[in-house]
């Protein structure tokens, strides 16, 4: 199967609303909302860095739109497309097939159609752009948190990373506890509606993506502030809290990969209710750093930091 | 050095006129034109398939936008901005600072700022996709080509194709030529501004990256016309023109990588002057098929086809 016989069998459908060319031109063309900024975002997964070699290919699928819509649900923006580029070592048709099913049942439930990209040979990455808009002055930035705003996380925090510690064989689940997590990893719920109903509510926003201690610290440098962080009310499965504690600690701090928005908003502000537990994590202050601490306000030491591509 | 210190170092500047927030938030945001439409291209780069390793990497920067850019040009838009993912094995600064040298060079020139992106560690792929904006309506697109339209050609076709057979080491040069074609293949000029000068005039456009046979049997395809192609038209350096025949044909048939733009225009149109020659290599007809002829209007048996990376 050739190139274009491939994007054609997998890739290729017409244009959805809102779009006036899809796949198959030099460019797609997209009709903008009058008066919408534009959001943009680009990921890029790697192979055996981003995901194992066994996984199932539809989860990849799944997840390589997930983790890019995870990035426009941080900026509170709507969906409107996203383009596609694959370098593929060959052409296996079940890979490609599964890989197309768990990519297009997400782009469908979000709203977000495949417009366009680029496939070649190469070893396995795939690079996802999104495209979504928000409306003037209303998209959630880094650098909104003030002092007195707290800190908020949606749903649970800390099970991708211990699917990864099992992977790795430091440590060991029972089956369904072990299926619990591997799908918080393979399987990442994009918060979309969450951060769409969070503007004009939160100060600051961003998705957990290299742990929370660094992506909180992302939201601390932007917005010149610092921060103490409650370890002990970090929403974490039954499965991760029956780890030892500083097995939860590392995945709860520096797991990454989790997808979940943490936020800022002001003491008192009414949030949103999307069906998505929201659980209050600490507060910014004024004094730079971020502090952990336990329930009863003592300091943790964790000697953790997060996770960097270039480092680690 | 980690991610986002190579971040900052190389990739990060000051927000570019018309965009809100760029590289350092989840997503870059964009300010569109009122009524235009804003077109998207990606294109994935890997190393051994787009280009060797031992290129230079600030000509290799440059080319990594400029074959995006040149998917921009041939739909007639305005830049407006870019993403870039890029892959690297390891964090070499020197062929980061180059890389970021030549990137940069052309993103200048073309008033494309650099808005986000991503970083990872992995084997060499360079992923960039571009943004542009065109009045409604104006977009240049495959499928506009009708009969008797001329067929018209940008620049010079195949000294790309000849550099990479001198690579091969199926031909050789001399030195003088050998630079000349090298620098076809490694710094190719994306057409930017005589794709937005034939907005209104041209019937169809597309850039030639995989070769002229395949490229323009897109635009039949979509436009569903065939066309008369006059090989001994095709436009061609001094060092091609000097090579033999079969040869040439191969360089200015089945090339690729000449990032020039193919078009349709009615005959007697009256085409822009934008410092580029233009050359008249055809006519689009209402037979299905692309038939090659001589000067004379012979047909040339040539048994070629386009670039596919899955079929080559």
């Amino acid at each position: 199967m050739g190139e274009f016989d491939l994007i054609r069998r997998y890739f290729q459908r017409p244009a959805a609303a809102g779009v006036d060319v899809g796949v198959g031109d030099d460019c797609a063309v997209l009709v903008p909302t009058p008066g919408a900024r534009w959001l943009v975002s680009s990921d890029m997964l790697v192979e055996g860095r981003h995901f194992l070699s066994t996984v199932d290919p539809a989860r990849l699928g799944h997840k390589a739109l997930a983790v890019n819509l995870s990035d426009l649900a941080a900026c509170g923006a709507t969906p409107r497309g996203f383009t596609l580029a694959l370098a593929l070592p060959r052409v296996d048709e079940d890979w490609l097939a599964a890989f197309a099913r768990g990519l297009w049942a997400l782009a469908d439930a979000s709203g977000c159609p495949l417009i366009g990209g680029d496939t070649t040979q190469g070893p396995l990455n795939i690079c996802i752009t999104v495209f979504g808009e928000a409306p003037a002055g209303q998209a959630l930035l880094r650098s909104g948190a003030r002092v007195g705003d707290e800190i908020w996380v949606s749903g649970r925090l800390g099970d991708a990373r211990l699917a990864l510690e099992v992977f790795r064989g430091t440590t060991a689940l029972s089956g369904d506890g072990f299926e619990t997590v591997r799908t918080a990893m393979e399987c990442p719920t994009p918060r979309l509606a969450l951060g769409q109903a969070l503007r004009g509510i939160a100060t600051s926003a961003i998705d957990v993506s290299d742990g929370l201690l660094g992506d909180l610290g992302h939201i601390l440098a932007a917005s010149n502030m610092g921060a103490r962080l409650d370890i002990d009310a970090l929403p974490r499965s039954a499965v991760l809290a029956a780890q030892p504690v500083a097995l939860q600690h590392e995945c709860l701090l520096a797991g990454g990969d989790d997808y979940e928005l943490v936020f800022t908003a002001p003491a008192g502000a009414r949030l949103p209710d999307v069906g998505v537990a929201l659980t209050r994590i600490g507060v910014i202050e004024a004094e730079p750093g971020l502090r952990v601490v336990d329930a009863q306000g003592a300091t943790v030491a964790h000697g953790l930091r997060s996770f960097d591509h270039f480092s680690a």
